[in-house]
């Protein structure tokens, strides 16, 4: 355990073996840090807040949380944890293993996240958000909440496995991104979408199947991308992902 | 009052009584701040530049100023200031009381905002803006000013009281918003607004007054929002909000 | 010399006669910091990654970081760069003479920037782009560069010298925005386009030459805009751009 003599760390917090926090960083009491964890400087986790009904922070092992990042008590994050700078990370987050969350993201809490999911940086993630597994979400994207705002009616945004939302764009409250999606930059989507579907526009409208777009570099199809983009994925994850039949490749 | 021990309070600074200054806060010199106001930790009050014309910068009693948040001398704040983290607020912002400005927020300074505001996450206010009352702003929304940047001619946006602007709308140099509009997520508005209309699109373009939208749950009209949406507001507001008839509701 | 106690500077560092160096910064071994500049609190330079190659972060004389900002190791810029707060620039960032990023900006390295280079709070440039010089990129604009995103191909965008995109635009992998050209707000841009042209859309189109653009005021040609926005440049430049017949104005 490497903590930095400026470093304020709560007694209160559960701190595991091999943890690294850095300079200036603030650990409140009702925090859980796994082990082999590495917390950057001017980090705050386990801001308290009546939201969280006392629920921990809990942090797992092997994550990585960049600097300058803020995380709320009440959230819960699978293993291998890795951010960019200035993340915040508000109550009841619920997150699987290894997710990615990029610089300035800002995820509001009461919300489920699958496995392996990558947030790009300056993602939005609002209040009752439904994140499948195997998700790509790039730079200011938001997933809203609110049908008629302000209003105290909230009906998150689903977005399915594999499904991928390009730059800018805007998911409205209880749209549905379906299973391998993807949503071109600078759309808003409304509604239901049909799996492994592009859709572009704003409104978003369907184009063709997601099959239909190639690689620029001659070598085949672009979607389903596990096909050809496996960097970061476990070996055991990548063969069924590249040796596999199973792999619904829809013609339309 | 009381100052975490790491914090940089300059002498000259006037605190108020019940004063609470979080871990590596830096309050400079010309900044007053109201009692029983919580400035949470890794703040900077108070930056100096040479646009102040040495006005100090003016946080009312009961104001919250979230971790990581960076304010300029000049600007001045009616009381019960809240913020989310990472805001910043440049000099000669002039706001009314109950101001709410969410996480990564950008007060570009020179503007005006009025009571009871609501900016949530990531909202960018231009310079020369002029925002009313009871208004609320979305997630990456933007103001602009510059008619044909880059210029010096500087023409504000102006939004007038109760309006509502979606998430991720520009409004465009010299528009005005109009009472009680609301602009859909992702649109762009130029010039003249009717009140109490729905915009949407790039450009946008009036689709029907705001009343024929009803909330999702069957309980009525959601808008003018001021009749069901009253969470925060003080009783005598929400009294007369919610039992006058004096609302206008437009049925074009 | 002027460093904070509280800062934390390596004695690797290397540090020019005149820097002051703010409150509750850092800095790593791998910096070079030119005379004269100001770093102000709560940044963190010359964060090491195995991207980096070893290269140093270098800043030039002159320059102004202002708080909050994270520089990566392994990126170069000429002399007088000043930045806005938050501001996260990632490794193998080369980049001109008196760049400008605003506040919030995140810059993800792996490209190249010209001299005289304005980006506006909030500019996401991502790797790959390349960026001329006297560019003027505004609030929440983001170059991309994945065509097929997630991939392994990264085609970054190219915008020429005296190009100006407004506000919430995105340019798509491999796009070019060509000398002069004006990019409206809230636009989308794709593949080529002709110099010295206004593009509005999304996608974005061919309006007219921004020489049909008037200044509000009355008093001309809104473009070039070198002709009558001069405030920051050095006056031989100005010389030339305001006394200079060479200025082209295509009129079609």
């Amino acid at each position: 355990m490497t903590i930095h003599k400026t470093a304020i760390v709560s007694p209160k917090a559960e701190i595991g073996s091999g943890v690294t926090i850095g300079p200036f960083t603030t650990i409140h009491d009702n925090v859980r840090i796994g082990d082999n964890t590495v917390v950057e400087g001017y980090c705050e986790l386990g801001v308290a807040n009546n939201l969280s009904a006392g629920m921990p922070l809990v942090i797992r092992e092997g994550s990585h949380i960049r600097s300058h990042s803020v995380f709320y008590e009440g959230s819960s994050f699978g293993a291998r944890l890795v951010t960019g700078h200035r993340v915040t990370v508000r109550e009841k987050t619920e997150a699987g293993e290894n997710l990615q969350i990029g610089t300035l993201s800002d995820i509001q809490g009461h919300c489920r996240i699958g496995d392996y999911v990558r947030f790009h940086s300056n993602v939005h993630i609002g209040q009752k958000s439904v994140v499948g597994n195997y998700v790509w979400i790039f730079p200011y994207v938001v997933l809203t909440n609110d049908p008629h705002p302000p209003s105290n009616i909230l009906i998150g945004a689903t977005i399915e496995d594999f499904a991928v939302i390009a730059t800018m764009s805007v998911v409205l409250p209880g749209a549905r991104v379906a299973k391998g999606c993807l949503i071109g930059a600078h759309s808003c989507v409304k509604g239901e979408t049909e799996e492994d579907s592009l859709y572009i526009g704003s409104p978003a409208a369907r184009v063709c199947a997601t099959s239909k777009i190639k690689l620029r570099d001659g070598s085949g199809a672009a979607y389903p991308w596990r096909r050809h983009f496996t960097r970061g994925y476990p070996d055991e994850l990548v063969r069924l992902w590249t040796e596999s039949e199973s792999v619904d490749t829809p013609q339309r």
